[in-house]
């Protein structure tokens, strides 16, 4: 089937959806339809596509589409998918992390999960060509059909079941949101000294080539992994107005000598 | 004065001794002598600098040197300082974030302190060019020798005083050492359920981008800023057999919240 004779309905104008219905149409599928609870979401997302309408309803039985990508975020998936009404042979996915597959199987006779592992933001394009995307689907003709609408986007597509995916979810968790922070609380502190918060872009830098290329656990320094206590001490008289921070702090120097200890262990 | 009649001495031959050495006296400043507490440390570095040779003493009464650079650890930089006894007008720095200048003011007339604001690991080659020098010296004819040696280095020079170091030092431990300990973290995760760390890469990759292009402030995502509950206590079920993980979860979900709330309320 060529790439113009399979539809795609896209539920949910967020990030995720944002990023993918674009990408998607780029490649060459026409997106039928948009829907999202925020209307103006919906019609801005549409205006960038050149075959697309806004949905005002989730009865989408008269669409041409065949795949209906599900993009809205895990909090409103259960209540969106119940309402949605599907065209018979329609093939759901859902593009979440955590939910497995199981909640879409009521809604739809064919279904899947298309969970690209990428932080999104509309402020920044994104190149989907590296991204991986972890597959799971109902049916060996449904997996096909992922496979084929992943592969035109990226070179990387991985298949995992639903706890796999939902551990990859965690990890993600970790990886993004949880070095982030730590990113967001050495600039703090930089401010809090008057200090240029680009001091640190050099050593982020070097922290994330070292961590890629030999590895986190091979590339770890500092005072924790020393277990150069004086200097650990100092750094929590600095931290005592932030008793939040002091406590982190602690906790990763722990994890980080116990780690270091696995390591020498092996 | 032309470099090389500015001569150099190395006391410690770790990481950071290591790769700056071999930066001065390829940039032109002759390394005359080279100390470690493990003489063979001192010999692998000494082969490597055309004009060194090891010291086995701390007595350096009789070196040609201008510029004495203590790269010792912390731990070990004050029993090594109160050894040292150095020709009258040397110019004695240490290269340690977390110690103030005054540790060296009873060693020698004229101190101060070199601090490169990166992570070295003795695997991996260090280009200096980009990284910032934080300078602090007791009088102004040594801070000027200092930013000159630091400027045929790096393009990136810093002034700051003991304090200030100090915090940027703080800020580097959560910045290199705690957000690599997180994609450690992951890594392991990934491990449990035999998928490939690779997996995480261009996640990775792009987590970085978008913290140094639109701040981490900005930058974040993910189910603590969304106050996605499900999803949490959906991770934190994972993470049962990991207390310590569990616990650092629950922290940094938190502290995401909070500065979240405090992004908001600006």
């Amino acid at each position: 089937m060529d790439k113009q004779h399979i539809g795609i309905s896209i539920i949910g104008a967020g990030r995720v959806g944002w990023h993918l219905a674009q990408a998607l149409s780029a490649s060459g599928y026409p997106v039928h339809e948009v829907w999202s609870r925020r209307h103006s979401q919906a019609q801005a997302l549409a205006e960038r596509l050149p075959k697309a309408v806004v949905s005002n309803s989730l009865d989408l039985r008269q669409s041409k589409s065949r795949l209906f990508l599900l993009t809205v975020t895990d909090a409103a998936l259960l209540e969106v998918a119940r309402r949605l009404l599907l065209p018979k042979n329609a093939l759901l996915v859902h593009t979440s992390g955590s939910q497995p597959i199981d909640i879409l199987q009521p809604r739809a006779q064919h279904c899947g999960v298309f969970y690209p592992l990428q932080t999104f933001s509309k402020e920044k394009q994104v190149d989907f060509s590296g991204i991986p995307f972890c597959l799971e689907a109902s049916d060996a003709p449904s997996l096909q059909l992922l496979e084929r609408v992943a592969g035109s986007l990226s070179s990387r597509i991985v298949h995992m079941n639903s706890a796999q995916r939902q551990q990859v979810h965690l990890a993600a968790v970790f990886a993004c949101n949880f070095s982030n922070h730590m990113l967001r609380i050495a600039h703090e502190l930089l401010k809090e000294s008057e200090l240029s918060e680009h001091l640190l872009d050099p050593l982020i830098q070097e922290t994330l080539e070292k961590a890629l290329s030999l590895g986190p656990a091979q590339a770890q320094t500092g005072p924790a992994l020393r277990g150069d206590v004086p200097v650990m001490e100092l750094h929590l008289k600095q931290l005592f107005q932030h008793p939040r921070w002091s406590e982190l702090y602690q906790l990763l120097s722990e994890d980080i000598s116990r780690s270091a200890g696995i390591k020498k262990g092996e």
